[in-house]
Formats: C-alpha cells, structure tokens, sequence
C-alpha cells in the first residue's frame, strides 16, 4: 500500500499545501495564519477561521515570551500532553498541568468549586513568565481573569480555547476584556488540542 | 461571579441537557447516542451527527470487552492522557500508547515510515483483547488494516477517528471494510480528543 510508505514529513508539508490552498488570501498577519493553520490541521475545522480572536501582536508577544524562557501552564494532563515539551525545554521554559495534583482536587471538594479553579491558583504562584493554555474548563479562565484583577499574577499572554456549551462563551469574553494579550476562539468551539495546536504554533515561530 | 461557583457535576449535567436537547430525537440506539453526545461535549461540534458511522452493534461489543478486561491502545500521547484509566483499570484494562517509545522512533526513520505505523506493529504484540482508538495518525490504520490481514492481530474494535487532509479519509474507509467492529469519524475531522471521549463514553456504560 503506497499510502503507508509516505514519509511523515511528507504528509505534513502536503496537509499545510491544502490547508492554505483552502483559506486562499486572509488578512491576519503572517503569524496569525501560522496559528490558524496549525489549529485548523489539528481539528479539519474551518470555523476557526472566524473564531480565532486575537489581540493586538499577541502572537508576537507570545513568541517573545516563549523566546524569553516563559512557562506554558494548562488546565487539562491532554493539553500538556500534546504541548511540544522538547522545543519548550530547549527554550529554557516547561510546562504544568497542576489538575490531578491531590491537593487540588481535596481543595476543590471542600470548597465546592471547580479542580481546574483551585489549579489555576496553584499555577499563580509559579515565579516564571507564565503562559496559560485553556483548552477545556471556562472555570479556569473565570479563576484567572480573577487573579489578574487581584494582582496576584500578569500572563504574558492567555490561549482561551476551552469547548462546551455551559459558561465557555461568557469565559472567553471575560478574557478579551482583561486587557491581557489573548488568543481566543470565540462561540463554543475550542479544545485541549486547540490548545496545544496554539502553543506548538508558537514555538514553532520563535526560531 | 456566581458563574465560578457552580458545582462541576452540575456543569458536566447542564451541557449534556444543551446537546441532547439540540440533537433531538435522532434514531442511531441508546449507546450510539451516549457517544455521539460525548463526542459532542468535547468537540462543541454537531457535524458528528453526520459523521459517525457504527458497524452494527459495534458500542455493545466495545463495551463487552471493556467489561472483560480489553486493553486500550491509542496512537497519541494526548489520547491516552484523556483516556479516564481509573476506570478503565477497576475493570481490569490498562491503556498503552508506543509512539514515544525509543525503538520506535528509531525502526520508523530507518524503515522511511512513520512512527504511528510502527507503533501499531508493538502494539500487535500485546497479549490481551485489544481496542484501538486513533484520533491522529492515518499510518495507523492503514497498518492495523494490514495487520489484521495477515491475522496478526483481532481488535474486538477500532476507533477511527484522525484528523486530516492526507490518507485520512482512505484510512477510514479502509477500516469500515476489514470485517472488525468500528467507530469512525467519516471524512476529514477527528482528533486526540475524539478518540479519548469515544474511549470514556464506552467505558461510562460498562457499569
């Protein structure tokens, strides 16, 4: 079977060919692209073409953070599993997932709220440059854009990708007014590979 | 924000109301239907409706061999992050996924093919009932194809869900004609995320 013996490389470059074959000219920025592409092989799905809000050089200034040693915090053990930690490491940065911590979840039950809240505390407490990847939980993002308002952490740039249908549209919202740098995909839409497919984006983008 | 306290149960039970009630009266029998919602709750995406295709009774003998103690192998490191191995391990099951393993990216770059398609050779040589859930890598089922050919191994079942551009679409089809029991995704969506929640939505009903 031919099919088998393509080279991995080789489908990918042929997958990315008829991924900007199909969005044909789109004014976004090249970086922009870069990441609607990314996240478009990684779904099949063309939506995000219209979903994808971006604040002003936040791929840019996600780079730079990236380039400059930041850390990649996520809400969910997918996210970080899908995360190139390797390119991360070379970066001088890591990544963290803090959800199945024991901790957090003991927190959570006693006080009745979400794991993916009471993890989002524990990762303000990180002293690195911080990048939170959101690709599941809107909770997370509620805890966060809290967090931001009570000085207890600046993300250099916050992905609000989490998917559903309960909180996740008022989340993202909540985000792009924080006035912190933000990629999100509005509507219901998004995904723990979403999430992913936007950091490993970006860090494909620092070199 | 009275958003952020709401209990996480309550959340999870809110958005399945939201995806039944817009699904409506569809006809595809009580477990098809509790995957497809699943498929939907991590995807926020309704073109599930249209694309998954169940050889027959295929949920009812994913659910038997979970039941029995079946294994998981998936293709990706995402998808067996997402895969909910508490269960699946209180039922005597275990989830493996070869891809990252050093032999296997050494065998893949010296053979010219790619490490998914090796990956689902190792995985052949596991003694135990096997499931096999791809949300990525097309390679892998066409060589689970070939595989099951030359009677190296029976999969009580396979997940068929990769996302992509490249052999996809082929692969699958490939795949709802080897005589094995399937869940696919027909066409070009898919992905990690979809393979874990098609795992969770059968391992949920063995109880």
């Amino acid at each position: 079977m031919s099919l088998e013996y393509s080279s991995p490389l080789s489908i990918e470059r042929r997958s990315f060919e008829i991924i900007e074959a199909q969005l044909g000219d789109i004014d976004i920025g090249p970086e922009n692209k870069k990441i609607l592409e990314r996240v478009i092989h990684t779904t099949a799905d063309f939506d995000y073409t219209e979903n994808l809000k971006f604040s002003q050089d936040a791929a840019k200034l996600g780079i730079e953070a990236l380039r400059n040693g930041a850390h990649i915090v996520t809400d969910t053990n997918m996210a970080l599993a899908g995360v190139n930690k390797k390119t991360l490491k070379a970066l001088g940065g890591d990544a963290h997932c803090f959800i199945a911590h024991p901790d957090v979840a003991g927190q959570a039950k006693a006080r009745g709220v979400t794991r993916a809240s009471v993890a989002v505390e524990r990762a303000c407490t990180l002293k690195y440059d911080l990048i939170f990847a959101v690709g599941n939980a809107p909770t997370a993002l509620i805890r966060l854009d809290e967090m931001i308002k009570r000085k207890r952490v600046a993300p250099k740039l916050i992905i609000g990708v989490p998917v559903g249908f309960v909180n996740v549209v008022e989340a993202k919202e909540l985000i792009m007014k924080s006035g912190v740098p933000y990629i999100v995909a509005a509507g219901n839409k998004g995904g723990s590979n979403v999430a992913a497919a936007i950091c490993n984006a970006l860090l494909y983008m620092v070199k």
